[in-house]
């Protein structure tokens, strides 16, 4: 059983719909798996065992009856809590929602399940996902070490085998954060692509929702399922929705990709810049053009960032934030505080400067097809380590560490994904991002996969 | 001569192309005219005759010749001074801008001298555009009273047939106000549907560029020439433009026109009331169906207005107010203090509740083609005059007095066009205006139209 927990969705896929095991035979492994893995992970903030052994039976059945649904149907997948599913609490990782019960499944709830997906249970957050840590959860790579954030519980769960999906989100770098950290993929893709509806908000202008998976051909799997318009999230795009996994294997040869001169080599890790730097020369040696690229605006990323984030953030916490001030951890609470602080001229600046990047951005899109550089600047940190020292001598807090690389397609909504790419000496995952432009998550999971494809860091399995 | 500016567009070029007139003759005829009644209304800011009077002759020579540009072709039209003219300063009415000087045409100016048209000057403007007066001007219809605003010169100058068109924008009625207090035509046009670049900016999220007319026909033709995708507006829509002209004499039988049933009625001037219903039962016997409608979040439309407006006109002045506090007016002065003291999460709410009011207003439109109320509450007060007071004693300051009713048009960005429909037995002007939906400025200029072609309000000529 546990060889199958180490398959791709494909896979495991062909293996259910040919009757080599059964969606409850998958999801009782899925679920042993997780619970021998949560004393020392703590991934998860609920376990729903017999709703998901319940589901994995009806999908038995349908398949055995010969109505497949597809990639998804009978396959253990998980949910960041910050995701609505019907008759569950959806805690935030947040004691200010202990007495929560959602009453309607968040729109990728619903599409999971129409896929015929089994919901096994939903993931710790950073505190209403308002940081780069998870302080609940340790990365199964090595467990002093953070599982990154705020998705961090879906980087630990699916990086261990958990489960072979779960969703995340991504407002900073929620998403890439932790799958860079735990060595899986993980896929933001273009502001309005997949929609947010019944997902609790941190930045409404930032906020993405997306997948972690083990493989760049599983992330394209999840997408097909996910994405599409939908009225009920005000910021969907009510654009097609591409085939992502025909052309996945199409190679790069000829794309031409956008190696950053400045900014994303920035105070890097050394191991992760070397490595990131070998991952473009093997799509290189492929046949991608490298094109040096100048990224716009760039001292102004982590202010337009923060700018738009921290007053969003403190709206939507508004009311809640009066009343049970005392119920919130001291790290949320202060940047929530301080966001009410920050006067409307200065936000329409930053939403101002914001429109300009966005332009600046699409202008380098008419000479490349995609940028690639690091999906974070340094590899997981310990748990308790506040600052990272670069070799200059310079100390930055770890939140900028995290954020500042992955903020970019935040700002810009442009997709964005995280792929496995080596380990440092001491075991920890590196990982490079390919940031795409508008609705072009179909080139960059081809440009992620072909480099997949050549190497072998997906089949890794952490200790333990 | 005097008999040519009373014309429509439509009918003026005609006796253009057929060499009844030549431009210079009309251009001289408007530009006596403008200056024989400047005295009485100072409606204009700057007088333009030799580059007019250049750009005329040009016309002519070129309609000589056969190589006739379109309907504005060799027509004197002026835009409100927020415009950018190269060459010309462009001085929002406002020492603020004494040294201020346009090196590039804003994209109207350039589109109106791309179909031919001749400036003849540029109108005044409230200070910024940033109120419902235009304290340098009078309404020509009553010297006493205001041409409303702010684009109180353009209002003026088409009324008192200074030329055959004039810009204004239009952020919380300064379109329509005046339009409808000086009783012309008023349009203003979809968001996104006219290009803004280079136009001085008061709040870039509810500013819209449209024209002042004295026909609804004037007004189809001029956004025909003026409508268009511009990427040098970051809120151009990039939507197909329709032909405004080929169904303007459609009629409105089987149309179904949304009636106020709240809101629009509510403290509004008994004449203005009684005007307004009258039209409607002009269009209803021509065939158009009646719809009671409930106007949603009625009680929001002014929180999200101001709410918005001001701190985006704060951002926008934000530098030149500390450069330059002692040159703005004090009311403009205090407008732009304010506006600097609202924090972003109440900025945030409101585009928000503007998020979801705009939705609401869609919602409607599925059971309607088009909304009619009053275009405004009241006819044009006194020059000098704070506030109106109601049969019910209750007091209201003119400025909610004028844009509360224009306002839901720039909150949601829907088109709506100000039409003349009557007179108070003073001699000053009513209107109502028709509200379509987002880009349905052929439908709202055709039920418009069917009432102009019953009713010759457009005829008349103010005294003098």
């Amino acid at each position: 059983m546990n060889e199958l927990l180490d398959l791709g969705i494909g896979e495991v896929a062909s293996k259910l719909t040919g009757k080599e095991v059964s969606p409850v035979e998958l999801t009782n492994a899925a679920l042993e798996r997780i619970e021998s893995l949560e004393p020392k992970l703590n991934a998860y903030a609920t376990l729903c065992a017999e709703p998901a052994l319940a589901a994995a039976r009806e999908a038995e059945r349908e398949i055995a009856e010969g109505r497949h649904r597809g990639e998804l149907h009978g396959v253990p997948v998980a949910l960041k809590d910050l995701y609505d599913m019907a008759g569950l609490p959806t805690t935030c990782s947040s004691r200010v929602r202990h007495d929560h019960l959602a009453d309607r499944d968040s729109a990728c709830a619903e599409r999971l399940k129409a896929a015929g997906a089994v919901l096994v249970g939903k993931t710790h957050t950073h505190e209403f996902a308002y940081g780069i840590m998870t302080p609940t959860t340790a990365n199964p790579w090595n467990l002093e070490h953070m599982p990154g954030g705020s998705s961090g519980g879906s980087g630990a769960t699916v990086a261990s085998r958990g489960c072979f999906m779960a969703m995340g989100s991504d407002t900073g770098g929620s998403i890439r954060i932790p799958a860079a950290v735990c060595g899986t993929v993980g896929l933001k893709p273009t502001f309005g692509r997949v929609s947010r509806a019944g997902v609790a908000s941190l930045s409404w202008s930032l906020d993405h929702v997306g997948p972690l998976t083990r493989t760049v051909k599983d992330a394209a799997i999840c997408l097909k399922w996910l994405a599409g318009y939908d009225p009920r999230d005000p910021g969907s795009a009510d654009e097609p929705v591409d085939d992502y996994l025909s052309g996945l294997e199409g190679g790069v040869k000829g794309l031409r990709i956008g190696v950053p001169a400045n900014y994303f080599f920035d105070h890097v890790d050394g191991e992760v810049e070397a490595a990131v730097r070998s991952a473009i020369a093997e799509l290189e040696s492929q046949g991608a053009e490298l094109r040096e690229v100048t990224i716009p605006h760039a001292a102004q990323i982590m202010a337009v960032e923060f700018g738009l984030c921290l007053p969003e953030a403190s709206a939507y916490h508004r009311a809640m934030l009066r009343e049970r001030a005392d119920l919130y951890e001291d790290d949320v609470r202060t940047f929530l505080e301080a966001g009410e602080l920050i006067p409307a001229t200065d936000y329409i600046t930053a939403l101002r400067v914001r429109q300009t990047m966005k332009r600046a951005w699409q202008s380098m899109y008419e000479e490349i097809d995609a940028v690639i550089g690091p999906a974070v600047a340094s590899p997981a940190t310990r748990r308790d380590q506040p600052t990272v020292t670069w070799p200059d001598g310079t100390e930055e807090p770890v939140t900028p560490v995290f954020v500042r690389l992955s903020a970019p397609a935040n700002v810009t909504g442009l997709p964005s994904v995280a792929v496995p790419c080596g380990f440092t000496e001491g075991g920890l995952p590196i990982a490079f991002q390919v940031i795409g432009s508008p609705f072009g998550e179909a080139r960059i999971l081809r440009i992620a996969r072909a480099y997949e494809a050549a190497t072998d860091w997906h089949t890794r399995t952490p200790p333990g």
